[in-house]
């Protein structure tokens, strides 16, 4: 079958492998119908992992379910699913508390838990990023859809981003009436905007740089900060009679950049410190790494971030960090975008065949204009 | 100065009375400028407590505070302020946990917890259906509106039925992606409906057989049973492949009358309970009372309700019930007022001075066609 | 084998049955090492199900696990283990938002949900009186014990009567410094006073007229209450100046019997209600049914129980109800017994083997005096 | 009157200052019967903070009512009252909010939030150590305690220690069955690890190095860790089969020591991620500021802490920090006490005379073998 492989840094290509089967009774197999590009597949694809060449990518797909080993009972072959990137055991004990984002029996890795589809130190479970995938513990995993093709580009976006940005705000505390700052405006900051006012939010405001995902921001009613011309503290206490947001939601990640382009991991920590209220809720779902040996200086490197945490402390503030666990989640999703209330799709910008994604890598890799979300389709 | 006074059973009439005034240091006087007829009003109206005549009715009041006493520092004079409809002295154990609802040092009634304005049976506070009124602990029960003279019929559902319907809606433990049904599109139920929404509901349904009301629900995009042709809990079921909704809130109360005209007190709990999941949540904020001189028969008289209670454990259903803290929730939903998000004035059908208030209230009783809530403008 | 089985009313025999064995690759078998007699098996054994001839009783069971199916991967062959009594299915909607009482797959009656071990409407599966038994989805309704035979009558609580007693705490919101009034000294009741305490309350009260029971209550500390000699309600509202409990706890059932002997299905919940604070917490665990033709009077027989709602809506009380989903507390329990801090085999009476049982079911049912807790031991 | 005052560097001296007296209607006046020194205290003590010489400390007080203002209701001369430590007016969005150690009306300081008696920086009540002291919003702030003299020593305690203890397992989210972690065995790490057994600890670690202190942990049954001689990390990961400790309190603050004597800010958080489990609560209550001019370094004196960020988001775990809201938990802990239940005191090792306090002072700042907490008695 066909799928795309990392083949290099800044290089991926269509190749053929091995197709995808059913391999253990709780397997599935499923054929996929979407599968996006993630802003963190970006990483392995700059050569910046240990990831090996031939490695499928994919963590966020979705598809018709092909075939079931013996034991799967729940789902059946012919129904429509989403793949939540996280793969998860479902017996135990964080699947059973619903961290499926850390499930203790998935990652062969020493001392790690958690799991992802395609994606270095994540375990052996190959992407999606193909004609076929193999899904694990499939009963416990994957999400029935309604029957069809209808809201493809909205029920894609529940296998990772929808759901992750979901978990900012419900790490944050956002509840209804409350303000919200998110920082950054990529695919997870604008779902973390759509889910705050899902959750019942005042006002949220959306703080970045790049003017084609600040107008993606304002489509929502969302009110974006140009963080290229003003401060983001400034603005949101200026808009708050000083007092701060009552929420902020992190969604930069370690590479954070400075207006000159510098490099300043503690940046975001510090806005999101100093703009939030006392006492105010923080969800982190940037990701920050344990080692960055490529960074720039020794706390960097060691995955320390001097943001100011007596401030931090002094506002009585909460902070809640990690990947999403997306099961949590993605059914309530699933169910308002299947009443019309949830519209996530709105910021797809592309869907191309598998074909097109060596070039459609290439071009979010180098944050072209406009390519702010894209979908690939492997009957396109 | 004039006020709405009660005169016996099914008359109320404007009236001089003595002016409202500072009685001791946290107190404040309000000027009166909306003061809503509420659905509880009319159960004094048609005679059915043991209110004496000369009391000043109305506990939905805002306005603009004109004196504060020598021990008011957080309230100003001008400021532009909604007044809960529960009194409450914000320093007892109840207060303290956020039940203003039942305050322990309001009410003087023997072993009673709880108070409001103008209301048998729940202290000595005057009503507002006035020029002016008085607010004790006006430091603690007083919220501050944005200055001017803006949505005001929004703002004024902040006294009562907008956290009155939200109460029931938190009771159901309503989140994001939930369905959930609404016994009674009354006021109270609409703005159940409403906060649904805000809330996060991916659907809603609202069960009545007023025309007028059903049309007000479908106006916000939740779904109308009407209950004079179709049976809700089969309505219900079927939409959710037998299932029932996740949540379900009460707001109709002892008086329910099944389709034929019989008073069923039981009638609107079993239908929740046969309606909603197992298990799922019920917030019940329509008013049961523990004594019933004139219901038919014994056990209604004792407040005694034979619902489907076996049916209840079976399905693990949980409840909440009970009068609404407003002072929990009115600020949250000022918020989401003046961002422009929640709009809970497209309920409103009259907004007319004091003099036709005894026109109003006679219309409102007998609910007349298209009074679905009135407004009292004493500047009118 | 050898397994206790149903033989008409108030007769149970021991008998020969099939060999458990595994029938599914999620199967697993366990060597029963101790299984106890629960108060709900008497109902059974009154003959007041349609349970049938022949049927293995059973549901609170643990042992050491003899063989497993191809899909069984985290459990192994050897692993002492805990089954609670919930048959789940581990990934349906409401198991995984940890209802496993409330398991959608599991039970093939018609619109229901939820199974049991051995019980009656409860689904096909056979109970654990006996040597061995079948536990279907192994890895996911297993609970893994410390090795050896430490602790035995501790652990063996966790299986159904210690998480049922807990989640009426849970369901009652118990919290440090909360009081809490316990009605019923059962087994279960006794598991709420303990779990109470576990939770942090600062004083239980427990009611009931049997004094071996509430000798029981007082040794953990609790403070009984003879309902014989005293008005519950009376008595707490006394030791709290009139407020009542913060919390209350049903552990009765719908066969509450006044002080003279006489059915009153409404007289527990009365008591909770009028004993417990405004606004305060109740969880029903004492079960109650939708139907119950044998019942005095067509209300009771329709389940419907016409206790104080009134009064309930009034003070502003919530209520949670239902069987408990024993996967939700197991482990956390597990870990209070193996540090020493639980300690819930005070209440055992008796250990017997199987051959015993036919007579201890005689003694527990007729509640001879001293015959508070049974535990069966296959090896004995 | 006589009160302890601050007389420069390592110098308090007993003073004459002018009589506590009723300034506002919403006044107390309290006779002190006991006051404690604080760990706290001796920052300004040891001169490190610009308090001004002359001021009175103490911000753990307790005593009876002398006078009341005119406003005062709830409050009557002679009750026995807790005073906790954060002045807080009752009436502004956070006091609403539960809190009370970020109340917006009560520091005068721009920009700043939340006070206290006899503090630095946190507004102009004065202190408690002293033969009276003046409390604003009695009614508001003060916690009611049994009448006469009995438990004065486990009273005392609900005016700070206590309560900031047991808001770290709050922030930490220990519930029934967690193992905890407690790096600082102070008296505030004592108090957390006490109030992590309150709310159903199975197990309590709490490392420290000084032998005196982790015997009273050892008293309460928590397990010490001498990290004068042992890694806790390897210790907790150890006792847990590598899994970590489900939630971690921390009780030592910015000024952290390695066991070399050196400090190092981020040592007890690089800690605490490690030893926590994925994902895991932590709870920050030991002391960190935004700015320390006299610390080590450029990051430390901006408050910037370097500790294992990366990690900890990989890890997923949460952190509260902040003051408590004493008011949130002290009467639930007096209700404890009251009942036997929780018994404070045992950290207790002196109770002096006001004359002997500067003695005291110096003895607990040097931590003289067995100062660990000591009590002043005005009337002794």
């Amino acid at each position: 079958m066909k799928a795309i492989v990392y083949d290099g840094p800044h290089s991926v290509k269509v190749d053929e492998v091995d197709d995808a089967r059913i391999e253990g009774p709780q397997d599935a197999v499923i054929r996929i119908t979407t599968t996006n590009i993630c802003g963190s597949d970006l990483h392995m694809y700059e050569g910046r992992t240990d990831v090996e060449e031939g490695t499928v990518f994919g963590h966020e797909n979705m598809g018709i379910v092909e075939a079931v080993g013996d034991a799967v009972e729940r789902i059946e072959v012919g129904d429509r699913v989403s793949v939540p990137f996280n793969v998860a055991c479902g017996t135990c004990r964080n699947c059973n508390a619903g961290w499926t984002s850390f499930c203790q029996r998935v990652n062969p890795n020493e001392g790690m838990v958690g799991s992802a589809y395609g994606y270095a130190m994540m375990g052996p479970w190959r992407g999606g990023q193909a004609e076929y995938m193999r899904v694990p513990w499939a009963d416990f995993n994957l999400l029935r859809l309604p029957e069809g093709t209808d809201k493809e580009d909205d029920y894609t976006m529940l296998s990772d981003i929808f759901p992750t940005g979901y978990h900012g705000t419900e790490m944050a505390g956002v509840g209804p009436g409350d303000s919200v700052v998110v920082y950054g405006a990529g695919p997870v900051g604008l779902m973390a905007a759509h889910s705050a006012f899902l959750r019942g939010a005042s006002r949220v405001w959306v703080a970045d740089k790049e003017q084609d995902r600040l107008d993606l921001a304002a489509q929502i009613d969302a009110e974006p900060i140009d963080i290229a011309d003003v401060d983001p503290v400034e603005f949101v206490l200026d808009a708050t009679s000083g007092v701060g947001a009552d929420c902020g939601v992190e969604a930069v990640g370690y590479q954070a950049h400075d207006h000159t382009g510098e490099e300043h991991p503690e940046l975001v920590l510090d806005n999101l410190v100093n703009s939030v209220k006392v006492p105010g809720g923080i969800g982190v779902v940037g990701v920050y790494v344990p080692e960055d040996p490529g960074a720039n200086g020794e706390l960097a490197q060691e995955g320390r971030i001097p943001f100011q945490f007596g401030q931090f402390f002094t506002k009585g503030q909460a902070m809640g960090t990690g990947q999403a666990p997306v099961k949590r989640y993605n059914r309530q999703l699933r169910d308002l975008i299947t009443a019309g209330r949830a519209n996530p799709s709105w910021i797809v910008s592309h869907r191309v065949g598998l074909d097109e994604a060596p070039d459609a890598y290439e071009r979010f890799d180098t944050r072209e204009n406009g390519w702010t979300k894209v979908l690939l389709d492997p009957a396109a």
